[in-house]
């Protein structure tokens, strides 16, 4: 089979999770992130062109429109089998001062080569972070390992949107001990420039100077080209595709943050922008385009971040997400220790349970805590995946060793408390 | 309900897996480990009779003869509903010497009070531990953290005979990086004492100097009680009880590591002695003994110990124990990392999945790695628990950030491999 692959950027297959340790300095080439060079790609037989940007998808011809960029001439490439990789964009609000220099997304490669340039050879004083998300919060960290002061501005009422308020407020405390300052419940306005570069960040009701502003507002899927193409686009806003990652259309394929997601719990199609979801994916659509079979099995929300020692995760479903979707749950929060109570140097781990009411099903977890808390998500992962209940989790069989955790792990022992309550 | 419990002994409800900490300091106080004193037993109403010896439970009268150890009287107590706790007794192997001071085994509180006593007023200078299981290897780092030499005699050719070889040979490495003289393929023959006091422990090829010998080499459920009662003993030498722990006597209940359990993976009865389990079954028992109804699910195997920063962990089936069964098996061993490849301070993690050769169910897995790769045996559990396939997991949704894992979970990782080969 011959395999053709065009990206308008100069990059193919990097690590984009890592960009944030990239700008933070722990990771110090970029190099480090790529994965497969264009070279790599090729010599492996898939014929790379970097630098050509694919306008148009041409289904009743079969053939895609190319721009090469460097050469600036269109091309025409035939094709048999399509699959349709063009991700998601960062979020950019339409404000004053957008384009402002010194102000930042964190999405590709290229740009985290830039901006790191910009933190060493001049580094700023003081950044705002526009969105206390996953990538907000991984910049921050890497911001202020470089010694800049921080603010982080978020609309909602805590950071991280995607736990529940309790877990949102003990990131709250996290940021804030590091010195990071979080201002809540406030939309941006603007961005105040100095001589073209940004000077500070607006707020309705304040202004918070900067010398350098991170938009940190997520992502959209870039789904232009499949929607002139007319492939059906999903209700979520993505690429519509099924579980072998085939779209609406024979033979045209789709896979990563421009497509729409299965979400095993809610039973609801969704978007998820994660390297976890676009890797099975890519590997299910390069395997049924080649004439295999490979299916995709469907998401349940697991996330996983940390900010210095603090680390943060969850899986399933929130309260918040429980409620929009018409569950009827019960939840509990349970402060766990992370070794036997008798060890020293005890640390806390915090879990927040979400269950269904009824059948008692286990529909979401979420744990923050010191170092190691984060990996208990990944057994509640197993657990919501398998549809397990409270007492099906109160049973299972988990090891144990006093240094590495109490006899009873602190979900079970929440599950314990929630299903005898 | 009137609740009496006898307990020949003087404490009550201890943490008898933190005696490892206790004997190398990092628990600095005994009372530390117990959970629940007499006395506090007694507030919440048990009649707890310490120094209390149950010599014959008579199952006809509904009765059990107890000798008050202190006042050397016989008493007869009437029972409804009897719980039969009886724990299990360290094997201590019939050989020339056995009885020598010096000789311990690390079973009850008060003789690891003791044996601290001796480390501390006159500490010794070289150690022999018999047994290389998980009670051995943590007294060894215990003792190493006081600074005694230590020797570990095994008979089996490697260290953790319930870890396959190679996963054995890891922890053998670790043994050894930390200073131990690790002893394989041996059977010790005899302890030679100077003066009553243990000088070298003996195997028939050689003497191994010591002024401590430390016997590790597992327990033996106590059933002489119940089987003096008429109970019914099983196969693997426990109790034998249903889910509800019952025994096969109307009203009698037994749990801990006197009885068996039933092994979810294997279908087999059998005897694990871990807190984990007895915890469970104590509780099931004494909702049914009350007249509720709790069920004890079965175990699969689940274990974990650390050596210093070396986590070691396993769950369900081993090689050689899917062999032992005739069950026809496939697996893979996998060394992954435990970030993502291009942070700092790279540590491996090692794996071994072992898989149904016809329904590709995950049998088992083994972990042994650097801080944190442990962790990875609860959603490993909890995929055995279910049921998981290969496939399965590799479909599994479980949440990546560079710094605390690779994008592939390394038995992910490791099933997609087995799954494709």
């Amino acid at each position: 089979m011959e395999v053709i692959a065009f990206e308008r950027g100069t990059h193919t297959s990097y690590a984009a999770c890592g960009l944030p340790y990239f700008l933070g300095g722990e990771v110090s080439d970029a190099d480090a992130l790529v994965v497969r060079s264009p070279d790599e790609h090729r010599r492996r037989g898939i014929d790379v062109r970097i630098h050509h940007e694919v306008e148009l998808i041409d289904l009743e011809q079969r053939v895609v429109r190319v721009r090469d960029l460097d050469g600036n001439q269109t091309l025409r490439e035939p094709f048999d089998q399509l699959v349709i990789a063009t991700g998601a964009e960062p979020v950019r609000p339409k404000i004053p001062g957008i384009d402002a220099t010194g102000v930042h997304v964190v999405k590709t490669l290229a740009g985290a080569i830039g901006l790191r340039r910009a933190l060493e050879t001049d580094p700023p004083r003081r950044a705002v972070i526009v969105g206390a998300g996953y990538i907000g919060i991984e910049v921050a960290e890497a911001l202020l390992r470089r010694g800049i002061d921080v603010t982080m501005i978020d609309r909602a009422e805590q950071p991280m949107i995607t736990l529940d308020a309790p877990s949102g407020a003990l990131v709250a405390d996290a940021l804030r001990s590091r010195g990071v300052e979080l201002v809540l419940n406030a939309e941006i306005s603007g961005i105040i420039e100095r001589s073209g570069a940004v000077s500070a960040v607006a707020t309705a009701h304040s202004e918070y100077p900067a010398d350098l502003a991170i938009i940190g507002l997520g992502v959209r899927p870039e789904v232009g080209l499949a929607r002139a193409a007319g492939l059906r686009i999903g209700d979520a806003g993505a690429i519509s595709v099924d579980d072998h990652m085939a779209t609406s259309e024979e033979g045209v394929y789709a896979a990563g943050d421009c497509v729409e997601v299965f979400h095993r719990v809610s039973r609801r199609y969704t978007t998820i922008a994660l390297g976890t979801h676009a890797n099975k994916q890519g590997q299910v659509a390069g395997v049924n385009a080649a004439g295999g079979s490979g299916r995709f099995a469907g998401v349940i929300g697991s996330a996983i971040t940390k900010f210095f020692e603090t680390e943060i995760a969850r899986t399933g479903l929130s309260r918040r997400e429980a409620e929009a979707l018409g569950v009827e749950y019960t939840s509990i929060r349970h402060v766990g220790s992370m070794s036997a109570g008798y060890m020293p140097n005890q640390q806390t781990t915090t879990v927040e349970l979400v269950a269904d009411a009824n059948s008692q099903r286990l529909l979401g977890a979420q744990v923050v805590g010191g170092s190691g808390a984060g990996s208990a998500i990944k057994w509640l992962a197993a657990a919501v995946w398998n549809e397990m209940t409270l007492p099906d989790i109160v049973d299972l069989d988990l090891p144990y060793v006093p240094p590495l955790g109490p006899l009873w792990e602190p979900a079970q022992d929440a599950a314990r408390r929630l299903n005898w309550s």
